[in-house]
């Protein structure tokens, strides 16, 4: 029994599970700020001190403003891939599944590291774990919409091949910044502040060769 | 006074239930991430120590992706039934409520699963029988549409059967869950895994058998 | 200067509106569950202990059950009102927001309520009056939108009348679950229980002597 | 390589973009509620005392009520503006993502000010820069979309100029209020009940010089 026949009942439109991706994301990158937990003070502190309790927060805020950042780099990638997927499957929804569960762990991840990626290596590593198993799986879904025949059929082949390049920055940064770590804790992640310019520099130079 | 009668202003489409079932999903299961809870960690750990603190949440996080996995099960279903619901009216609308409010329970009911089901039965109980409520609830929703016509015109009678047995599937599982729960406390969750597989088979069978 | 100039670039359809709306219901009925917070249990309970401990929350579970079914029977109105209200303007969206303003205040009012409705009369009258005005600025909401020819140019004087009374109910069953408090305290909230009898009972009572 | 060749993949309509916007709006503004958070109370008090220690609410109360007004101000513009606002470009998603970044952590900024803007100039200062953030970086949104050229052809000179007015609204009551807090504290966020009344004199006054 293939897929095809199964197409008869379950082939769908992609577009709702495009609301479920939008909203998975919105909601988990609007549950990054839970990460930054407002200080208990008690007492009548001056001024100046109330300044340094607030400036140990300092890593929370750097940490929900990157994740926030790196979560819509993965959106925007959805985004791109979506505006050619055109058909969906049984596998293709299971695949998303699995990268949305890595995705909504994003704001326990980011607590983590932004707790304790200063001073553990091990926090570090359940950071980068989490966004290279997101990055992964985000390659698995577009070789399989593009091996199982769901892609816009007018779709041209350097499309696919720019895409296909696309989808491999966010993993390879993860390793780089895992790797990083070891030596540099929590600053390896400032890494991925380079997403939008490798993206934007791997893409025109497909564009470019290709036209 | 029939339903009929109501529908001049009542019966509308089904596309504004979709949009809120669609956004009690993502957020549930995106909240689910909040039952994972980062531990507080006070003084100078060794990396080893700190990672023997973190190993202690992995009860959560396999609680974390089951339950995702589980509401993605139903996300699907409904996606499947609201293919062919094309109408509806004011008591759909009230089932869809109550089996709403179970889903949306369901972080609630991870957290306390994760936090006392390797220990307690009871913690068993609550987590299986969450599930087996918006399971049964939603055996009703599908046979209550069946049965008050506002299925697409065009639906194969085979279909509907398949739709039958598929909307079966999770409940049964519940129940077993809770049978086995008594004996392995919370490993019997794992029997959700096979969700996916029985689904297949079974629609699939039937699609074989009918065609 | 009127509305009517206004109308140039403000007047917009009502689309959005009906996705915020959504989605802060989505939101706040999802919220809802943090009000039942699992209790922090140490130490190794027997089974009826630990049955003991849970049974405390059966306030927090029955008051997350009934503030679910109420936020869902304002979304349904809202619905209701949404089929005929065709144009937007600036204050009916000031309107909403207002109205928005007390809905996602909901999670707060029902924790207060499950956690103190039960030994002090101020706390239901926190939640009852919370009720209160996002009933009563729902009456607004349709008032005005009748008034200033907000909505569908076919709706009947018939249709207009029953939403009035329909919008009625809601603040009503408010005032007097407040009233029944200061008896009973939060078994008061009961009385929101009637609310989809109510509804069918006056709609239907209107669609007999009207047609 | 200009934007232009980009165009060929990743311009795109702008429809999804006001998905993650509406969902990142309807999330930040229900999640306000939290920076409420009901007190802890043991042992029986009497019902003054009950009172009295839920007064101690009304800041963080006042603040999720002006919080929330803030943010369906902005919430307004963006569909103002996203009405004629009808081709995207990744520059443009960039801009729109660092806003939607400080407006997802307005729950943050609003529990700092409930909590010890009352005391704290420091705390005031948060609060005031990250809305004169986001609304700085909302102007910097129109001011792009119309240099490139993403807006609706037909649109007007005029309501180019009003919109370029009305972005500047926020931001400019943002300083004021900045201004003002170190003086009166966290009273100085009141400036932003002035705005729809700005809004509405401003850009009235535009259509009447402009007719």
């Amino acid at each position: 029994m293939s897929d095809q026949s199964n197409s008869i009942n379950l082939w769908m439109t992609t577009s709702r599970i495009e609301t479920l991706v939008d909203g998975i994301f919105a909601i988990a990158m609007t549950l990054l700020v839970l990460s930054i937990g407002v200080p208990t003070i008690t007492g009548n502190l001056s001024e100046t001190a109330f300044q340094q309790e607030l400036w140990t927060l300092w890593p929370n805020i750097l940490c929900y403003a990157l994740s926030f950042w790196i979560l819509s780099g993965f959106w925007r990638n959805n985004h791109q891939q979506f505006q050619f997927i055109k058909r969906s499957n049984p596998t293709l929804i299971t695949i998303t599944v699995l990268w949305l569960l890595f995705i909504a762990l994003m704001p326990f991840s980011t607590e983590i590291i932004a707790e304790y990626g200063g001073t553990y290596f091990t926090a570090n590593v359940i950071f980068q774990l989490n966004l290279f198993f997101a990055g992964f799986i985000y390659i698995i879904n577009w070789q399989y919409a593009t091996r199982r025949g769901l892609l816009d059929d007018d779709i041209s082949k350097a499309t696919i091949k720019m895409l296909n390049i696309s989808s491999v920055i966010l993993p390879t940064l993860s390793l780089i910044a895992l790797g990083l770590s070891y030596y540099v804790l929590a600053w390896s992640s400032l890494v991925y502040l380079t997403h939008p310019f490798l993206k934007k520099i791997l893409e025109n130079r497909y564009v470019n060769n290709s036209s």
